[in-house]
């Protein structure tokens, strides 16, 4: 808003300093202190209010040492969390960005969801029916959203230059000849030419592709929500994780939208992507700020109103920048916390099917939990998911110059 | 090493591949994940034989809750960051490098006066007395080294353009015409004009110029060194908040050393920095691997080989990329937690003379402990102490840009 708001005025009058404005990297910069502040000083807030109306979380008991000390943490908290990345893009992000626009839906969208899915667990009896359906519900929907409008809207494209190897002193001297292209585009790791066109999947007709492209999508803004929201377990695990990961995709945005360092790593240039770093910003600093209350001993749990839209969010950029095939390593923490509860249930009801009695895997899972039964304290556990997630993230940089 | 291995390599053979280790981007890369690894990995065998060894920390009975639990946790682990941080930088670092070789020196040098200084703690009786000389020693001569190296090397410069207003076009079209200074040049934030000489501070006899700035390295190499070690006493707190602050002198060494960085943000340019980013991303591996172990409840503590070593390196840092004036900002955890146990007694010995009891400001300094006193958890006081030391580091990247 802020950006539009100095763009207007120095259109009008002359002003010193509002210059500031127009460089992303100050703009990030501001959104992630106001972030963090909104975090902090709205979270004592919230903690009083959501304590007062008794939104506590019932926690299962699940046999662990000092578990049940945790009756009575209200959740709900990613409100706060919604709050402190809506804001500062708002303020800070050009909002005539459809990435910017469409990012922010997905932010609202499944706060939403997440938002009515912890109501129902905390006031009313009916729990697991209801809350299945709105889950799917948000995530489909969330899908069509994002599917439909990365297919059809034509201010989403890639660009790419006639002639492969533009210098630095052409594109300095004069803008090479270039085409967007509307495309099912994305990124593959790993390989030498690292993309690939999903349309390849449906060879038939063309014309329904973009139908293959809003499956791709939900099926991928599902699984990791759903990873985000087993991952949300112990006392900072899924916010810390979160911050790392949005903080790569920002990142990754950010380079995506430069034609100098497209051309340099030799990726996709996606123009306009580069606005996307103010909103990672934003988010990261929300979740962080959110572990001033959320790190153990927590006062506040994020429940599925943050995990869920944390995991949407977490999707819906993936795609916008094309890498989401990168999610299996960059979110390799969501994933194994997702594989280690299918393994455990799997294995189970095989073993049980097999030898008349139920085997286990892991001690106990998601894979935190395992953790937490062998003893090893939970802020430690947390630390070092942490650790290994900033491992994945800079394993996923690496793949853009790895080939 | 490899740089030069490949360089030699490329220079005889046609190497596909060996490109990568040209970037200082991926030999970064390469060196967090490595200095990651070994923390993680080494410091498990190195928690062992310290214990074998009995090098536990004796403890003060300070009066704090879960603190007497900590009897008999090992320390020295400052040898695990240390040998995290060199053996990277060694490897992926180029070694022709003035800067990377005085942060290697200043690295071990201080790494073996904190080993000194924690042997003596731990072994001898006779405490006090030697240690105190120790640490003395130790900065006075980092500080030479460090003062002298910058002040008399031929390599040490700052590259001022004839023409202060190059475009970008000229700069790729052709070099610009630029002299190599050597000066005692600082940047003071927040300025416009925002350089200093120091050496008007000296306004007599430009002949000893190199007294007042060897002067100046020692005072700031001992005030900093001085705040990590007092910085250092709940669980991950030193290294975390130290993984910040080199963080962000990596990108103010990077973004120093290139000269479109520099132009674009109107600041010195200092050819040949950009390497230490290799060093730093060492560095915060090294730190980051070490709270595997270090984070509540820690298993080993870094001790003063750790926490003096960091201060230096930090001190060194700043001072080698003219960044010094910043450490206020950017080591705003280290001050205010110095500045809390000058004030503390400072306050205790006046209202002793003056109204004959001595009376205090906080509950216990340094300030963590005040916070600790105050019943708020350890491995939160440390998660809160790192947010603000984040917001720090955003503010003084900023300071760039504003003025």
């Amino acid at each position: 808003m802020l950006y539009h708001l100095f763009e207007f005025l120095k259109s009008k009058y002359d002003l010193a300093g509002a210059g500031l404005f127009q460089y992303i990297s100050f703009r990030s910069g501001m959104a992630v202190v106001l972030s963090i502040l909104i975090s902090v000083t709205f979270g004592k807030n919230l903690i009083d209010m959501l304590r007062k109306k008794q939104v506590g979380e019932s926690i299962r008991d699940l046999g662990l040492e000092g578990q049940m000390e945790k009756k009575g943490t209200p959740t709900m908290g990613g409100i706060i969390i919604i709050l402190a990345i809506v804001l500062p893009t708002l303020l800070f992000a050009r909002l005539d960005n459809v990435y910017v626009i469409l990012l922010l839906v997905s932010t609202l969208w499944m706060g939403a969801i997440g938002f009515l899915d912890d109501y129902i667990k905390v006031f009313k009896k009916n729990k697991e029916g209801l809350r299945g359906h709105f889950k799917i519900v948000g995530q489909v929907g969330l899908g069509l959203i994002v599917g439909l409008t990365l297919y059809f809207n034509n201010n989403v494209v890639v660009r790419e230059f006639e002639k492969p190897t533009v210098t630095q002193e052409e594109i300095v001297a004069e803008a090479p000849v270039y085409h967007d292209v509307k495309s099912t585009k994305t990124t593959i790791p790993f390989f030498k030419n690292n993309e690939a066109d999903y349309s390849f999947l449906n060879p038939f007709n063309d014309k329904y592709t973009w139908v293959v492209y809003v499956i791709i999508a939900t099926f991928i803004i599902t699984a990791v929500s759903n990873g985000a929201n087993i991952t949300d377990g112990i006392d900072g695990l899924a916010a810390g994780t979160t911050a790392i990961i949005v903080l790569t995709l920002g990142i990754l945005a950010y380079v995506s939208g430069r034609v100098d360092f497209t051309r340099y790593l030799n990726i996709m240039y996606i123009p306009n992507t580069g606005e996307l770093l103010v909103f990672s910003t934003a988010l990261v600093g929300a979740t962080v700020g959110f572990l001033w209350y959320n790190s153990y001993p927590a006062q506040v749990f994020m429940g599925d109103t943050g995990s869920l839209s944390l995991g949407g969010i977490v999707a819906v950029f993936a795609l916008v920048i094309r890498k989401e095939l990168l999610i299996p390593i960059l979110c390799g923490i969501y994933l194994i916390e997702n594989v280690s509860v299918i393994m455990q249930v799997a294995y189970f009801k095989y073993t049980k099917k097999k030898y008349g009695e139920g085997r286990r895997i892991f001690l106990m899972s998601p894979l935190h939990h395992h953790y937490q039964k062998k003893n090893i304290p939970e802020p430690k556990i947390v630390t070092r998911f942490w650790i290994v997630g900033i491992l994945l993230a800079i394993l996923t940089l690496a793949t853009l110059k790895i080939r």
